[in-house]
């Protein structure tokens, strides 16, 4: 099974991209996520390269990202992602008051998109457009 | 199999929620998810409520809302809910720039869980507090 | 791409499989469902005799079980699976009534298994036996 | 991270929701998933209200919405609901043989959704009324 | 809740389904999985008998079909599942290179579902045949 | 609602990632799946660079990446990528006996991946490594 890979014993390719995660998050270290993905050099500089780009600030902020990227993993059950996400939504800002309501969403969202199904609603046409 | 249940033929009970939907959302009509699940009255008037309330300004605005809404409809893959969040998300405010960095998010949070999930990546001490 | 197999044009092997059915259900012909399974006989034949057996009346009713594999297809979204478990519930006798509650369940379930994820609910020791 | 909320140290807008679930439930004290909504008591009262009206005899009885809360619980993977409802069903009559049957046709349905999803499977016309 | 049953305390009927277990895959013991599938013998035997004839040697390999299971094991999040096909892969021969491809795979097939559910892509004519 | 995006209408950058698919993949046009994402040049250029990365030939072969990409598209009901990848698959050399192995497997899975959750199975030792 891949075992974390830790600095001190990483290769050049990978030593790049963690020397990049830690410039560019301002951390001592990355965390487990990117030790892990450091067995596949590949994937770990595709990945964060994407992650990156996408979730530097632009037509969203940062917290609302963070929030969305929280959302989604408490959706999919991702132990890991609600754990560390959670953590860098609340860096970004999000407060306990948001937290609650962001819950309260994904929570309904994730009912009545079963109640669509089950009743087998069609889609209005002023939707389609 | 459920049909929709129009207005003009529906209980008071039934009347008085889609009259509280139209007056809240000042539209003429209430969409086909309101009209099947008012075959259950009971479940009607309570996702009404529910919705209604969570979906009301908070410590997150309604566009944040209806945007997380739209991002859990996409990721489970709700085809009517994504098209009327969607259209709702746009009505308060989601420009085209703020929709394509939100599926960005929600993209890129689905393909990490499945890595997280993969390299089954032990959740770092940093992120329990 | 699979297209559906007919009883006319089917090998000795899936006419058998289609006979049972047909039989065992009390119908003039399968449904969709084995005829784009019968693409594929070994598969055909171990899916039939799987759901025969596990949705035959035991230590659960009939409804009941019909009720649950509705459930299941309403949350995964299946959209094939929706129409015909809806049907063959209310022939199990599953009515409107019972069609409501379950789906108030169904949604229920999935928005607190979310909150449950969200806010990292640890199992209670009284539920660990 | 949000902690759990105990009643001592609970506002009386919560100890008012864990005194009606005590109550309603004829339990010494609630479990961690209410302690832990406690963190947002407009979710904590809304869902409390919305469970306790679902799960209520109705045209279903409670052993059969249990076992359906507990089937979508296994169906999404939340460890935290499967041990709860696990727990719960048991409470209100399923023995092990109705969950070995429960468990059966869960998986069924897991299987056979993919299998029409992966075939194509248009609905039947008798299966659109 | 259900425990493991062992060998030594189980019905002829569980011990012959453990007996062939251990004789197809020559193991010494059957794993946890088939243990806890033991307290529902009828499940047990099906299950089994539809494994040993779905993961045999066919049109497939043994390594390309542990690799599929374990991709949707990883998909939805099945810790055990992870960790039994996990090693079954590497067992039938998955190396590190592929196990870090077929995690990519899995990841960005998680990432464009969303995207295409997203924006609603309409399947091109091309793919309907 | 996004509308796709025509080579003629589209803009410098755009076109270069749809000259960049028509050649890598010898077609005269890109599928819609392009067109759409075209809404977010970002988005498509980093998507078809991600893609055109991981599905090249490597480790595993065209074909086995390509019936793992269908696999997770059919267990996540994806419409549009289960047409797609399906003639991707079949392209790439999945004849009709591999996809039926193929989509067994995938019931399969999906089907044991609930009865582990459900018999909440702890991870065997030998599983840990």
């Amino acid at each position: 099974m891949p075992k974390p890979i830790e600095y001190t014993s990483a290769s050049p390719a990978v030593r790049a991209v963690f020397d990049d995660i830690k410039s560019t998050r301002r951390v001592d270290d990355v965390n487990n996520f990117w030790k892990y993905l450091a067995n596949d050099p590949a994937t770990l500089k595709r990945t964060w390269e994407s992650v990156k780009d996408i979730m530097a600030p632009g037509a969203l902020d940062v917290r609302t990202k963070e929030m969305i990227y929280l959302a989604i993993s408490v959706s999919n059950g991702c132990n890991y992602c609600i754990a560390s996400h959670g953590t860098a939504a609340r860096k970004a800002g999000m407060d306990e008051a948001m937290f609650g309501e962001l819950m309260a969403v994904v929570g309904m969202a994730n009912e009545t998109n079963r109640l669509a199904n089950g009743y087998r609603v069609p889609v209005d046409k002023a939707f389609e457009w």
